[in-house]
């Protein structure tokens, strides 16, 4: 089997996007992990097929598989790669795109600059709903540490729901923020039974933050989409930021837009990048 | 710039090809370097490029750079990426390839099964080619440890020079051998000058070995080409040998042929995959 593709990145988190719409493909797990290999394969974070939509309401329907061949329900950096692939191969002329995930329903807007604008549903506050072990809801909590670390024995965090858990520090100085130290002692505290995502944030002005993420089970990355929603969410909900803010991530920018109000979609705007084209001879 | 590529692995080191004869191509220290990270290029360790020869009697330069844009001489698993690419891009029809290298002049056989076979030259034992500290020249020397080291305070290596240096030292269980703990121990030796990349070599029988090899500068790796070919050569030498051995290494399995003449050269053969093929658009 031939197979056509493309690679692609959002800030540095890369996929392999196939057009399963004018290709007829079926890849296994195995295959899955074999082409994810950067040595012997054409490497990514993770494959993104296209299909046609199963609902006649909906454009496409895409889905996301790890290195590891397993389904994963979204991804903020992939609904861009996607939005993106989808026009420059001209499988549709729609610059609003509305799409089946294993998360849901999604809709995606392709900007004037070729960025894509992703709704990332609503953030939410309560403790239960990361899970976060509090006795009630508060902008801001102390979480007292195991031990000292990095000269501090205690932290305040501000705690978010983006569907994945996050608990957001203010830093003074992004660059000289402990992540390596503070990062996996806040993930794996026993105030968060499922473990947690840490971001550091520092706020330039109303409408610029810097972020360096700690993400769960994986460690600092480049650039952590949901880790930039769920900053500014704790920020606009502090009334630290505006309802529109730039967040700089170490692999580039995002915009996040969110009006404050609990039951409306928080926006996430950044680019894309195509890399190569690629084929492929599969057994 | 729209840019033609193969991406091929020898053993798991891999290489972007690219066919300078068909097509112009101008690369900076700069794009080499983008096109080497493996998230947001097409990722590679090494950018091997075909060119046409300077001198009439040869058939074909290539040149290998590597992800930091710096000119390498030679590297065993490239020169067999190079000519399997040659013949499969019908370059050439020829099965024997005389080729220009920043190394010097070098002879491959393209095999009946596809493999590809390469003079790696001499192998050469004085203490001086390394360089090595020793009072002579003999098949096996002691080396005393700075601390004890996994048990040990010395150990026996054997030193062969492929170009590079190398110590090999003989294992009864490869897959228990304390690579990790005397490999950085061992490059760093007092007696290599210029460090050196230690082999860790269990005799199966008289043309079978498995290896590891703790590459100077880098670390374990999955297959070193010379590390192979340093092997054998101390052990043909050693009267422990065939002339014809076979090395496997954790990513696959090489064949090494020596006659254990000081004056012929030392053949490696191995296998060669193209991944797959891309194009690329460069500013």
């Amino acid at each position: 089997m031939l197979l056509n593709f493309t690679k692609m990145h959002g800030l540095g988190n890369d996929f392999m996007v196939v057009d399963g719409i004018t290709q007829r493909v079926r890849l296994t797990t195995e295959q899955i992990g074999e082409l994810s290999d950067r040595h012997t394969g054409v490497g990514f974070d993770q494959l993104l097929l296209v299909e046609p939509p199963r609902h006649p309401d909906m454009d496409f329907r895409y889905r996301i598989f790890n290195a590891d061949g397993s389904e994963v329900e979204n991804c903020g950096n992939g609904a861009r790669c996607f939005a993106r692939f989808v026009r420059d191969k001209q499988l549709t002329r729609k610059r609003t795109l509305n799409v089946e995930t294993a998360g849901g329903p999604l809709t995606l807007i392709v900007t004037q600059n070729q960025q894509v604008r992703v709704d990332m549903g609503s953030p939410r506050f309560a403790p239960d709903s990361l899970p976060f072990i509090a006795d009630e809801d508060a902008l801001v909590h102390t979480l007292a540490l195991p031990a000292t670390t990095a000269g501090l024995t205690q932290v305040d965090v501000s705690v978010v729901s983006m569907g994945n858990p996050h608990a957001v520090l203010l830093v003074d100085d992004v660059e000289q923020a402990p992540v390596e130290a503070l990062g996996p002692v806040l993930e794996s505290h026993e105030r968060f039974p499922r473990r947690v995502n840490v971001g550091f944030m520092q706020i330039k002005n109303r409408s610029r933050i810097d972020l360096r993420v700690f993400e769960r089970g994986t460690g600092e990355t480049r650039a952590c989409g949901t880790g930039a929603c769920a900053a500014v969410a704790s920020g606009i909900r502090r009334g630290l930021l505006d309802t529109r803010t730039k967040v700089r991530l170490p692999g580039g920018t995002l915009t996040i837009e969110w009006s404050g109000h609990p039951d409306e979609s928080l926006f996430m705007t950044g680019p894309v990048a195509t890399v190569f084209e690629g084929r492929i001879e599969l057994e």
